[in-house]
């Protein structure tokens, strides 16, 4: 086995202690003679799977218990329906924050269903800073507010928590959920796609205050109701139980190998800090994001010389270096360096970096 | 690693070799230095694992190509409104056959949309025979005719195929697609969750021929849009890839391992003819099903003596027999015996039965 260092923005990088468990345990788990894949989501063995990777997930982020947890399918695409066909049902506009590819799709969806109001847009400066607070207005009848806390293909970050009174906040927190602490009563309903930080593909956690959960549309899909997710412990139908089983590992192992948020926030800080230091620091690398904004998950960055983007990406990939190309609509190149993915992966790619500029810069 | 035989109904046994090639590429797909669940899903690794799949599918079921095969998330229940969200745009009423549990959970979901008509029903004779051909009465206004080919949970199996003229036919085929060849053509909708005869619960495959794309209600969530998913090749947003990965290996497995469906079907009757027999052949198990309609896939039993249902299940777990129990809602026992189960297993159980009905019988 040679594991290589991925950079893949999602779906992304697995601790490897996770794959190796899943590996150990594939045709048997735990002397049960079959595999997690295998087993009824009903039995005793896979709700226990099931109760422990949500208690692991609640001490994480430290949920309370007027939060209802649910593991749903279909990624935040799916999200971006079901939050207006949830929330809207007394009416109400939709707000949103437009931050860039992700919150556009997001508004996109709810306009399907609403008049979405934008409440804050950076769009006219590319999108290179979020809006300030001072820049957010809210509609006077704002049903909620959505925002994007980190911008995958952007590379933007909230640095901060945008205030929305009484108004509950909707955060779609697909990329950096578990990359820190975060308060959840903060907020009304968080969601995120599990392929960033979380688990596999094909599995979306949603943590929604108790008293947002009768607002839904008449014309809301069954099993896109929040409400009857809730009442079923996400076992309406047959979840997706091996993401979620893989997703507990991994909360097993952001608590017990990283040792909690903290710690995984510190880790993730000094990988960030590091690697936009060697970009700010050559006149080779560039990133156009304001400092405060910087995203700690995904780093995009260009080069000088922007013929020489396939000779960089061919000999990363020589050096296992793997999937650093930047977001198919935008190009150049983007380092996603999620929980998963080890300080020592950022330290090669920065070394890479500095030896590349110094051959072709 | 000591398997044991697993009759459960879904999520469902996997073929071992299945399960042993996944294992043996879990942290290093062929020499790329990563799992299949951390590549992208845009990755030319991954689109090669998704189109192998695909191609693999068709070559299975024949499908012709004017129709798309997409892969889905939320299972069949997602799919009870989805076929008339994207179905009954153009108006015209959805009929149904209601021939238990898994019908009438379609029928219930079709009638938050529309007003729907029952096409056929069995429920006054308990669901122990599907409607007959003579019995089926279509509405004038018909937009499709849905059932469903195989009642997981009664037991029960279409032994014809509905005639519905020039109507669609949409199938819910979730418990026994790839049990036994089929004209794809003469459907216009099949749809399967994937945690029996396909791969890992969190996929959903969708069998829909090309001129029925067309015809959505406006408040379709665009998640939920065959067109959408059909223009995407699947890959709208990101798709559960690992779920599509395995379910790739079950169809590589049953093409070349088994040796295509008309031989899975072969040793699928073989399975299914011995354990009625034992059944018959007792007086001690029975069967409410009609002769011709019971599933091949799930056989449920009673015992003579209900008071004996736990030591059965309890003396069957000892002798490495799992997951017998009937289903919550109806009790008694049930064997579901798809693809994955091997011979070896129906064997095991029916001299269990046997050696049980000696010493309690």
């Amino acid at each position: 086995m040679t594991r290589k260092y991925n950079f893949c923005a999602g779906p992304a990088a697995l601790p490897e202690a996770v794959l190796l468990k899943a590996q150990a345990e594939m045709t048997d788990w735990q002397g049960r003679g079959l595999s997690v894949m295998e087993m009824s989501h009903r039995s005793e063995e896979f709700v226990g799977i099931a109760e422990k990777a949500e208690q692991d997930l609640r001490d994480l982020l430290n949920i309370p218990s007027n939060y209802k947890v649910l593991f749903m399918q279909g990624g935040a695409s799916s999200q971006f329906a079901m939050v207006p066909l949830n929330l809207l049902g007394q009416g109400g506009r939709p707000n949103y924050l437009k931050t860039g590819v992700w919150a556009k799709k997001a508004i996109a969806e709810a306009s399907r269903y609403a008049d979405t109001h934008i409440a804050g847009n950076c769009e006219a400066r590319n999108f290179t800073s979020v809006p300030a607070q001072s820049e957010i207005v809210l509609s006077d009848d704002a049903a909620y507010l959505h925002f994007t806390s980190n911008e995958t293909i952007g590379g933007l970050q909230f640095d901060y928590l945008p205030e929305s009174g009484s108004i509950p906040l909707v955060c779609d927190m697909s990329s950096d959920i578990l990359s820190r602490p975060l308060d959840v009563t903060d907020y009304g309903v968080i969601y995120a796609g599990a392929q960033k930080n979380i688990g596999p593909a094909g599995l979306t956690l949603v943590i929604i205050r108790d008293d947002l959960l009768d607002q839904a549309m008449d014309v809301i899909p069954s099993m896109m109701s929040y409400r009857i997710m809730a009442d079923n412990d996400s076992m309406y139908n047959t979840p997706p139980t091996y993401a979620w089983y893989l997703s507990g590992l991994v909360f097993d192992w952001l608590k017990n190998d990283v040792g909690g948020l903290e710690k995984m926030a510190e880790i993730n800080a000094r990988k960030a800090a590091k690697l936009y230091a060697a970009i700010d620091n050559s006149h080779f690398y560039g990133n156009p994001i304001a400092v405060a904004n910087r995203s700690q998950m995904n780093v995009p960055f260009t080069l000088a010389d922007d013929a020489l983007d396939k000779v960089f990406l061919q000999e990363a990939e020589q050096n296992g270096l793997l999937n650093l190309a930047g977001h198919r609509s935008v190009g150049g190149m983007r380092a996603s360096i999620y929980n998963a993915v080890p300080e020592a992966a950022v330290d090669a790619l920065i070394a890479f970096m500095g030896d590349f500029e110094q051959r072709h810069g």
